[in-house]
């Protein structure tokens, strides 16, 4: 087979059979396909597409590039979310707890932050001695011993997928969704899980900036787990602006902590999102649903489980009990309203690149982030706000960027004196399943 | 400015500037843009395409990549004449030849053959001692002295289209217009000619299948040298049987040398095109038209011309008296017919392809060609055939592939009992001016 002849196949619109995608990948994984080849080849997916057929086959030539993970001799049902990516999206942390405290084993596998969107490890690091570096072994005795375990994509789980991701960053041929949802769920189905939770977030903070491409991309992602024979339910859900109120790693990390304190001490918004995504991942698997969450968090199950899982990956378990050991930043500015009235939007990437300019966040995936900075205090629409009161914190260590942030808060934060704004009742958008 | 935002410009459907296009052709030439995003690049144009504007932009660029020919200080006029490839097609000898013995000055720079196309190089190595690799110097002291001169690409002209070219043929982008007619002009455009005269061919021997997107690519070409303050005529000719009956380097290089006995002894295909183009070529210059490069074929001048060539470039110039010079093949095998009728139908590519498999041509650019083998005796469409009696003869060396040539010749010439078919009038399809 030669890569010109898949590519040119593909570039006139043509359907490729499994065996000419397996070994496109394989040979790209080798070497043996040039990264001129396949950028050529990713730019005509783009552009034509794929069928459903093609993209589980591409799916599974990269999940067969790397190790796939196997916990059938671990007990219990293993489920997994995975969030296509958001601003202040903290909620793996509450949600692996309540999960596992419910019975379902959750070996997550997460991402670090890139652009104006935050990752699960970050913040789990900004925990201090928290390992997400754990060997296979090690994540496997975690999962077997406390119930939940929560590491990065190890570097023999789809190299394919790796090197595909670098190679798509720097051709502009990331916005295809057939590519997207491969991408994905390989890394997924890697993972040894009985079933998967998707989040497809939809809006300004988004990915996936219409409900259409998030429907789109929602509906590939659950095909191609059906096509792997797992359980995958998606949810669309509204990432217009922030979840919560913290966007930065260790500001995220001590407001999802905050959610195991019960419903009383936590925003609205987050603890929806724990409860019906971790409601889905019970039901999934058998063994409950939404309130068997939100009970688990109410009571301080879902608080001591994630305490274990804490301590088994050598991190301070005294921050899940809320003791002050998170790192700050040098200082606060105030970022006070203008007007009176009500939020009326909060553009939630506007608020990530803030942070991002802060140092909460990475331009280049080889940049470093400082955990302590970033914002608190960002109100929900609807809230009610006067002239001189605080609309959001900024917590600032180096100040080279100091005022193009804060500028950039003070316009991402839409005021108006229209009574009529209300709360969002609520963030999820739709339901998809197989 | 970032490679991956011009790449998503094109790839949406925007329109370049000049200035974005000129960055990312010298980036490219100088290795600061990779070649994984100029393949991406050139997919994405194969997908949306390039204005006129985008078009000369980049063939201005890749012009600007290397050295740019100045003969100003040469006398008289200098034009060009190039072929978008054939099978069979050694028009450039004696239309060298002619146009030059009618006082217009030709600095002609040709290719190596190619896949079933074969190329002029090639079929001046022929010629035993012919030199193709002149240094420019050279090439300028023969142009003065003799009228006319015939080199290959020097690697210091248009490296970037080198580059571009090599990539775009392992990436399954070479079928794009725009590329193809900026890749050829701005080579011409750098060898210091005052008008150039196209000759696109058309058919299944050709790299243009069907006459809409072989007048696209002409009209791309003609505006292109508009842009760049030239005259430039093209024509558009039937490539769908071979032209003249021999193809295979020695074979060619001897037919078009008939082409010097006058018509008579020319098959009449052959005559045609060098009348006709070399005519172009003379009416661009001022100096006459067809009826004068009739003459000089028809007693004697553009022989005599064409033999100064040939001995200014290190070659025998008894070839060009009829001298038998050339080497030959080892054997020759006949190929005959099998039925009563007359020829319906040549398929040019295939016999392109029959001439490859016996060493005549190259799978790949850094194959060798065996000068000596190829097809002689090649029926036009009209011939009358008669069971037992040669439709071709095989010259052959190396027999590995014999059979599989012998098949494929037979299986292009199609002979069928139908009284009614007639022989071409013309293979001229086409005149396009700017």
């Amino acid at each position: 087979m030669r890569a010109v002849d898949v590519i040119r196949k593909k570039r006139d619109g043509g359907a490729l059979e499994p065996n000419e995608i397996a070994w496109l990948v394989d040979a790209y994984t080798r070497g043996e396909v040039a990264d001129y080849q396949m950028s050529a080849f990713a730019m005509a997916v783009v552009w034509r597409g794929m069928s459903m057929d093609e993209t589980v086959a591409l799916t599974r030539a990269m999940l067969a590039s790397g190790r796939v993970l196997d916990f059938a001799h671990v007990p219990g049902v293993k489920v997994d979310k995975h969030s296509t990516g958001g601003v202040g999206d903290k909620i793996s942390l509450p949600l692996v707890g309540a999960v596992a405290a419910c019975g379902v084993k959750v070996p997550m596998m997460s991402g670090r932050g890139l652009g104006h969107t935050g990752g699960t490890l970050d913040k789990l690091e900004s925990i201090p001695g928290f390992r997400v570096d754990l060997s296979l072994e090690e994540f496997e005795r975690v999962l077997t011993d406390v119930g939940c375990a929560m590491i990065g994509q190890t570097a023999d789980i789809c190299p394919a997928d790796k090197k595909l991701y670098a190679l798509r960053d720097v051709t502009a041929t990331v916005e295809s969704i057939p590519l997207i949802a491969a991408s994905i769920m390989s890394k997924k189905m890697a993972e040894g899980i009985d079933a998967l939770v998707l989040d497809v977030k939809v809006g300004r903070g988004a990915f996936m900036k219409t409900r259409d491409d998030a429907e789109k991309l929602a509906r590939t992602m659950v095909a191609i787990g059906r096509g792997f024979g797992k359980k995958v339910v998606a949810y669309l859900t509204d990432m217009s602006e922030p979840i919560g109120s913290a966007v930065g790693n260790a500001l995220e990390a001590k407001e999802s902590i905050q959610a195991f304190a019960g419903a009383k001490f936590t925003r609205s918004d987050l603890r929806e999102l724990v409860v019906v995504l971790g409601g889905e991942m019970l039901r999934l698997a058998g063994a409950g649903g939404p309130d068997d969450i939100a009970r688990v968090l109410d009571n301080g199950e879902a608080r001591k489980k994630f305490r274990q899982l804490v301590v088994a990956q050598g991190g301070d378990g005294t921050a899940v009990d809320g003791a002050p050991v998170f790192a700050k930043a040098a200082r606060m500015v105030r970022v006070n309203a203008e007007a009176d009235g009500k939020v009326k939007a909060v553009d939630a990437e506007a608020i990530g690149r803030a942070a991002m300019l802060l140092g909460a966040g990475r331009r280049m995936t080889t940049d470093k982030i400082d955990p302590t900075v970033g914002i608190t205090g960002v109100p929900l629409v609807g809230t009610v706000v006067r002239p001189g009161r605080a609309i959001a914190l900024l917590h600032v260590n180096d100040e080279s960027n100091l005022a193009e942030a804060e500028g950039m808060v003070k316009g991402a934060i839409e005021i108006a004196a229209d009574p009529s704004i209300a709360f969002a009742t609520t963030r999820i958008l739709g339901r998809i399943e197989g």
